[in-house]
Formats: structure tokens, C-alpha cells, sequence
């Protein structure tokens, strides 16, 4: 069974190796997306050698709707966006791959049903596939090198869905357990090598004291400690006072 | 000749086929990324399958820089982001590719140097060298289904330092005149306290001492440190060494 989550369906266009239409499918499902129509396979339909490369995502090809034609694949979809190299002499709004999916997550929260169109490997989406999408999107590569593969276009797009569906945590910390320490606890760690370091004798020249004193407490503040942190810090303290009273 | 335009180097570590090799080459060119560092490829180099499937970036692979090891590639750099697929039991900021990548630009823009890293393809990073980021890139995938290859993880780190280009500055830290310290010189420092500390029976027991030392390790390269903060650890540690000495 489809997932629930609505999605734009994928849909690839008179695709020839088997190989790559597994890694396309792979490729949807690391970004949860499995809809996926078939226009005119090369190599017929079904595939072993696509079923072998899909592996863990064989789901999505099992489920995949075969078609014969490019009009019949988006023929129940409201807004249809064509993937392409390069320019085709069309008239057509040009889409990032991130204005692209954002539109779409808009347009399928309103209800509508989304279908990207990608091309046969060599030559791309024809003029004729193109002219019956809304828009296009172009992924801005290198211009003196643009050499996306089938599964790579579809992965670069399959990740932008899901950029624009929100809930990408952008910056968290693995905590593994830790917590970050309290600034209490920053303050006490301070204190015990301030103390520890002026019986050492750190503190030298006395002029400079109080400057080495703030940068070193300026130092402990601005690290991102966790109480685990400052555990070890006091720790190597100590053990290098045991160590000193060893003699 | 590499481009002349400031960008991040990506680090290989311990790469297995020579497909993927070239197939990262690729994916980093499609982007305009083009400096390349290879940590002890199992394979050897050069690796005539990672030439073949380069093909038009082959260049990169001639320009890769050869290392025996993760740290002789990341000593110059001031910032080091590890890609990872899973949580790792380190405490460390982990980010998206989109977050990542603006970071990356903004020290780039800033004169920093700045190493991601990418793991051999079976096991990912090891713990050692995900201790020397000073942070984790991981990409949001399909809890049910994670399955990025090399070339592609490369592909969508790329990718994402292409979308950060603007060079747009989100946040900045008043430096005051201080400069960050290199990787090789955190390394130092970790060396220092190390050795010490062995000396002074801080590893103790003798079952935890391993992971003791990765956690110490893990610490340092997680702090946002600068030169004249290195240099105060080291202050520090000298001066507790002298106070055991004059007894």
C-alpha cells in the first residue's frame, strides 16, 4: 500500500535501463515518496533488473502504474512539471527545484494532484511531454559540466519535496545522552582553576592578572559544555594536583 | 587548475570502489566543487575505475590530494563537518546539508578553510574521525528507508553548497581580533593533555581509557576555539606540570 502522506506523483517518461529505474525508486523512497507511473519502458514491463536494484524500495515498483502514453500518466493531474537540462525554445516558467516542490506542497494542500515528468536518460523529455507540463524545472548545475543521471535528478527533486514539507530539523544537537551543563556550574569550574592556577603560579606578571583571569573565564563561557564536559575539566584538574602532591 | 573560487574541500576517507570515486568527482563538478582529498583509498591511486566512470571530472582526480590519514587532510582547516547516516553516542551540533552548507560559506567568505568528510562506503566514518568535526552533517532521510550511496551523499552536500552561494551572513562572531585555531593545532593540544594526563594516571581504569581519550578528544574538537585559547590550554597544562615540579 501507497503511503497516506499526499504526494506528487513521479513519473518516469519512456525510461531504457532497468538499473535505473530501481535507483530512481530508491532514490523516492529515502525521501518517502513512492507513487511512481511508468511511461513506455524500453525494456518492458516488469523489469528484473529494475526489481534488483530497487531493493528495499521493490514496493514502489510492484506498485507503479504502467502507461503507454505521457497523456494518459498525468491525464487526472492539475499541475504537471517537466524536468529538463536545458532550455527547449518553449515558453514556460523556469523552477528551481526548491520553488518547484514548494509549489507543489502548496498546490496538494489545496487538494490538487502533482505529477513531475522526467525524461529517458540520453536525450531527455521530448518537446511534445514538455508542452504538457505547467512548468519547468531546471536544476542549476555547472554550465560547463551537466551530468545528472536519471536517479540523481530524481533524488535532487525527491529531497526538495521533502525540504518543503516542513519538519526538517535544520541544527540539533546529538546529545548521546548529555546534558548541557547550567551556568552555575560554568561558574564553579571557572573558580576551581582560577584557584587552582594562582597556587600555580599562572596568574604572572601581576599586571596581567586580571586580563588572564577574564580570558580565561571568557573562554569556559563561551564553550558549549555539557555537564559531562565539565566533569572531565575538573577532573584533569584534579589529577593534576594528585599528581603534583605525588611529589 | 582548480577554479579560483573560494569553496569547501571534500575529504574521501578510506573510499572502497573506484566507481564511486569517480562518481563523487561528478557530482561535486555538477555543483562547481573541485578540490578533492582521498584518505588511503583501499584500492590504491590512481584508480583507472575511478577515471573511467569520471570521465569529464577527471581533472579532480588528477588535482585529488593523496593522505595516509583523516588528520594529515583536515590540518589545515579551521572547520571540519563529518556526514553521517545514524547517531554516533558523541555529544556534537548535528546539522542539515542546507545549515551545513550555509556555515561552510559564511567562514569560507570569512577566510576559513573548511573539510567535509565522507566515510567508505560500507561502515560510514569511524568514531575517530566524526571526533575531529566540529560538527555532523546528516541527511533527512526516510527513517524507514536510508539508503544514499556515496555518490549521492556527496551529490546533495554539493548541491546544497551550490543553493548556499549567496554567501549571505546569518550570524557572525565578533572576533576581536582573534583567529580560530587550525585543526592541526587543536590536534596538538588534544596530544598534549593527552600525554600528560597518561602521565599523571588519568586514564584510569584501564578498560574505560579508550573511550576516555575519544571523549577528551570528541571535546576539544567540538569547542570553538581560537589560537590565543589554544594557546591558554596549553598554558594551563605547563604550568600545573612546573607547580608538580617544584614539588
Amino acid at each position: 500500500m501507497p503511503t497516506d502522506r499526499p504526494q506528487p506523483v513521479f513519473v518516469l517518461v519512456r525510461p531504457q535501463m532497468g538499473e535505473n529505474i530501481g535507483a530512481a525508486a530508491r532514490a523516492m523512497w529515502n525521501f518517502g515518496l513512492d507513487r511512481m507511473r511508468i511511461v513506455a519502458p524500453r525494456d518492458g514491463w516488469p523489469n528484473p533488473r529494475a526489481v534488483a536494484m530497487a531493493s528495499g524500495a521493490g514496493r514502489l515498483l510492484d506498485e507503479a502504474v504502467l502507461v503507454d502514453g505521457t497523456s494518459a500518466a498525468v491525464g487526472d493531474c492539475s499541475f504537471v512539471l517537466a524536468t529538463t537540462a536545458r532550455a527547449r525554445g518553449l515558453t514556460k516558467p523556469v523552477l528551481s527545484p526548491e520553488r518547484a516542490m514548494a509549489l507543489a506542497a502548496e498546490r496538494i494542500a489545496a487538494g490538487e494532484r502533482v505529477a513531475v515528468l522526467f525524461g529517458p536518460e540520453r536525450a531527455g523529455l521530448e518537446n511534445d511531454d514538455i508542452a504538457r507540463a505547467n512548468a519547468v524545472i531546471n536544476v542549476p548545475v555547472n554550465p560547463e559540466f551537466a551530468s545528472l543521471n536519471l536517479a540523481q535528478c530524481v533524488l535532487l527533486t525527491a529531497y526538495e519535496w521533502q525540504r518543503a514539507g516542513g519538519g526538517i530539523m535544520h541544527e540539533r544537537v546529538d546529545m548521546a545522552g548529555a546534558e548541557w551543563a547550567e551556568q552555575i556550574e560554568i561558574e564553579k569550574l571557572s573558580e576551581h582553576y582560577e584557584a587552582r592556577l594562582a597556587e600555580a603560579g599562572f596568574f604572572f606578571p601581576e599586571h596581567k592578572a586580571d586580563s588572564m583571569r577574564l580570558n580565561l573565564r571568557n573562554m569556559w563561557s563561551r564553550m558549549p559544555l555539557t555537564r559531562a564536559d565539565v566533569q572531565t575539566l575538573h577532573g584533569v584538574l584534579r589529577q593534576m594536583v594528585r599528581w603534583k602532591e605525588r611529589g
